[in-house]
């Protein structure tokens, strides 16, 4: 659930999700659109929301992520599959180069350096190591096709949303809907905090099954 | 070693453990008593020093977490076993409801959501992952039972205190002596850096085995 | 990159690198230089760079490091093999002990506890776990002698730099040119930064191979 509910895009960080969080969108999405854990903000308070541009590389070469910055629409996160290796794929320059060309952030399954400053340039990056390890420039990689993500499918437009929380996909076909069931969670959630801070219990107010307390009682388990 | 030292409740978060961290808690105790490493707190600062109410849940499912709101007694700290599982059993919904109990924290073998709002709320949780997955609401689990919280035991009324060092538990019928001898440890700790800014080493103050040069010289390792 | 320049020695944290940071200095050396992944700072913003002092202790045991601390050359970083073993072989005290003679930081492939503490007397640490987990005080270990640090040889004189990025280990025969070319570096970098900001791609500035968009299109993978 995020603080802010308004669905209107402000040109804020997150404007383009409605504001929701990644979590709030991920219970409205009903989809499995949420990547494995380990995608971690690489600076406290950094945040994702836009929609995606794939990039496929090969683990220890960031080749691909030098033409991707070249060539991603304006306004695209780069979402890029590494295959996972621990190697620093990004710093400061293509920091310097995706801000020129209007690009909102990074999702990577794979390494980063230069955390200081990308903090300092206010890039939110999400990634699944830190290190220095160095890279070749050789393999072309694949620009703008889909890829998996920790599990998830991404295609370019996409709206992929990263926060502390993790990383989202919400297909481009039902990302709007999705938005306009998370203002709505968002309405309901309100009046379910209503109703604990008047005094009744989640099990009440969701529903749920009662505790059966002679089977609490007795199960060996 | 803590930089408070008073054993006095005062109300205040980790009153009840004589403000003692974790790390001063587990040498006093001199017992198997700290959970294996890998339980982070959630936002930076939280710290839970309370009696313990134990939860044993299915992976994947929290309805065990919902009950437990509602029944463990204000004053408590919930302590989950949710298998280790990486799913988000807990958020911003349950954590007002909680509070709303007076509960004082969580330490869950699981993953959690709404860190940014758990932070906002204050409210502190220890847990093993950070995730968005969702869960089931079908599994009743096991309320105020023993656990093995990450080769830890854990009964109701146990005092449990986790800080950014890790989580410890100590008996109930132990908890108060560990306190008083944590007080002493205190005392004689700060007797050791008064030897040490003294010019003092620790190989002297503590009485440690002296080093055999000689064999440093000389053996082949 | 660091975003400061000067190769001075001013006295302050880091002046023995020039300034430099972990990812710029690797970049330079031009050398396999970079500790595997996996030893962070023990709070935000710690940062070391120094001479290195080698300890090679027992996973469960830190007398060796009693007796680094005693032995160690003021002005140095201890650098402690502790097996990688997660047991809490630092905290406070050693902390104190380490400070009043002069030493500048510990980089540990191993745990530590009192962190709060760590960060409160300004202490900078770089482990591989945190826990509170206890040490005997039995071995001996080895001092001032080679080991290898998640892959890398240091040697007593070695300059080691950690910081949120990594930890690298230059050779102390190699250190003052690494640094040479590390400023050298900078200057290229700001020039490529200029490049980038009007509106060249790193792909033009760093002449990287074009793509070959016919590839792209008709390739299966």
């Amino acid at each position: 659930m995020s603080s802010q509910g308004e669905s209107v895009d402000s040109g804020q960080p997150g404007a383009g999700a409605g504001g929701h969080s990644a979590a709030t969108l991920y219970e409205a999405a009903g989809l499995e659109c949420a990547c494995r854990p380990g995608l971690r903000p690489s600076w406290a308070g950094a945040r994702i929301a836009g929609l995606a541009y794939p990039v496929a590389g090969i683990g220890g070469d960031n080749l691909a992520l030098h033409h991707a910055v070249a060539h991603a629409p304006a306004g695209h996160v780069l979402v890029a599959d590494l295959q996972g290796a621990a190697h620093g794929y990004w710093g400061e320059i293509l920091t310097v180069a995706a801000q020129q060309r209007g690009l909102l952030g990074l999702v990577i399954d794979g390494g980063v350096r230069d955390i200081a400053e990308l903090a300092a340039l206010g890039f939110p990056v999400f990634a699944s190591s830190v290190t220095v390890l160095g890279t070749g420039k050789e393999h072309q990689g694949r620009l703008g096709q889909p890829i998996a993500l920790r599990g998830v499918r991404v295609s370019t437009g996409d709206l992929i949303v990263a926060d502390v929380d993790g990383v989202v996909v919400l297909p481009a076909a039902e990302a709007a809907a999705i938005i306009r069931r998370a203002d709505r969670r968002l309405q309901h959630e309100k009046q379910i905090i209503t109703g604990l801070r008047a005094g009744r219990t989640t099990v009440q107010l969701y529903g749920l099954p009662d505790r059966d307390t002679q089977v609490d009682a007795e199960q060996a388990w």
